[in-house]
């Protein structure tokens, strides 16, 4: 018998899988399994459904051999759990020259990996194990720093084969589930030392949000999710008007300034987002900048090359804007 | 002569007068003064800038008579300035039996007041002082709670007929103003006791988020801005297909479901907010009682009165969606 906890962590899931359509009949999900809490949760509650919801699961680990000995023991334990339930693991380890130094580089390698194995047959679809924590931290960052309502999205519940059914759940549910259901989990210790603002503001913020709203994490997961749908579409719908305006040549976007103006300011921004994105350097300009390429454009100032990543070139020429990046 | 931070503040809020189009040439702007720090800020700028910007400026002040003495000092203290400056002030104060009891019912019976300015004669507009502290408040108290993207806006740089100059201005740079001017202003001794949310994110949660970002308060004005063009694209849009979809008639309105979930989710939402916002309804309509509407909608759940205020009934009748209210 499931005890209360965990059967609403387990409905909670069900019901965000189904509504959402996270999985489809016939899938085959590998659950990202890295051995820590929320992965051994994910991997546990997936198992539970997937003769239910008539999908098929396996799991793959990822080892960064970034922490020696600890890397190697998540490995094992990871393998014993998927041996254990039967489950099918598929292993994949850095193998470069060079040892991951940042945090940044390890989600290079390991997102590099996931890829392989979404390509690797049809169907396949991977369960990553992000909860409501990580929304909420992710926002307050992103707001910190300055974003749009893209950034707000802060962590989708889907984007490509990729989809998170803990998003909705709090770190406290996960440990809560895990207890009751005796189930082991590794600590990493690079945990301890995540990035020093996300460690502010889980430490010094949130427990000060948590006090004004105990709902906090569930709040923000209803705010963002709100805010996705909006962002969704005018995201569809800039993408219309951007394939209508656009003219393109190598390494270059361009578009008639008069139409671009015709456009509302929130689709001219969003347009001109999806121009950095052709150009392959949306990653590398913030709200800020973008802000200062609107202004320029809108005042219609003449050739000039931005302070940006990548020499950027904004031009008005003949009435025309080009976007244009040094190759 | 000018000092820098005066000058800066000024030139400030001069462009955000003129990019925005608060003022324009042959405007007859009242500034709503209480005396407190902010409006007097407010009227010394906006003083200084009537010739620049060819508009006529006027004072009015409404005394709530709620703290006694002090509205009374406030009132003399708002004529002398007025007098010594030769700028034309109105006088209004509340005349009720019952004394205003709450926050609530004072901001109802001053923006009564301003009503009746505003339609007084054409032209007319109303100056208020509120700047990026109340800004980034408003947001956080609204984050705390739960809200969409129409909530995010918060404080509004321009709503009808009123504006805010001083809304991407931080408190700081306004005293610092004050205190190079030699401006002396009034404390409001209510603003001690302002409501307990708002007194906790002032003074526990902000201070931490400025510690992140000592920008903070400019971060969200920006962030606020771009949030505010985004609702501005998605209501406009919604407007128009409400204007299609909507069929009325006494305190009820309906729509088909058909056409309804046609609609991108993001425009649903607006599109039942508006239902709301016809029956009169709307302030009273939480985004999680919004979110029940929406499902019970999605569903095809037949006659149900949902449990919100003003007895609200979402019935759904041979296709077609009514929502109506007790009168």
């Amino acid at each position: 018998m499931l005890k209360n906890s965990q059967k609403s962590l387990l409905v909670q899931v069900q019901k965000n899988i189904e509504q959402n359509k996270l999985i489809m009949p016939g899938d085959f999900v590998y659950v990202a399994l890295s051995g820590g809490a929320d992965s051994v949760c994910l991997f546990d509650i997936l198992d539970k459904l997937q003769t239910k919801l008539n999908f098929k699961l396996a799991a793959c680990h990822f080892n960064h051999r970034m922490r020696g000995e600890e890397s190697e023991r998540d490995q094992k334990f990871v393998q014993e759990i998927c041996q254990k339930r039967g489950v099918e693991l598929k292993l994949g380890s850095f193998s470069g020259k060079n040892a991951l130094k940042s945090e940044l580089e390890a989600r290079n390698a390991r997102y590099a990996y996931f890829e392989k194995i979404l390509t690797s047959k049809r169907g396949v679809k991977i369960a990553l194990a992000h909860n409501a924590n990580d929304l909420s931290e992710t926002f307050l960052m992103r707001l910190i720093r300055g974003t749009g309502l893209k950034g707000m999205r802060s962590i989708p519940l889907q984007r490509k084969n990729f989809f998170r059914p803990l998003l909705p759940c709090t770190r406290e549910q996960i440990l809560c589930y895990l207890e009751e259901e005796k189930l082991p989990f590794m600590n990493d210790s690079s945990n301890k030392n995540t990035a020093y603002l996300r460690n502010k503001i889980r430490h010094n913020l949130l427990p000060r949000l948590l006090e004004q709203n105990p709902n906090f994490y569930q709040t923000m997961a209803t705010n963002i999710r709100i805010l996705s749908e909006d962002f969704d579409y005018i995201d569809s719908v800039a993408k219309k008007k951007y394939k209508k305006l656009v003219i393109l040549s190598k390494n270059q976007v361009g578009f008639k300034r008069e139409e671009w103006l015709k456009l509302h300011p929130a689709l001219r921004f969003e347009v001109l987002r999806l121009a950095l994105a052709e150009l392959g350097v949306e990653q590398d300009i913030s709200s800020l900048h973008l802000g200062s390429i609107y202004q320029m454009i809108e005042k219609g100032v003449g050739k000039k090359s931005l302070p940006l990543p990548h020499s950027l070139l904004c031009s008005l020429i003949r009435g025309k804007i080009i976007l244009s990046k040094k190759p």
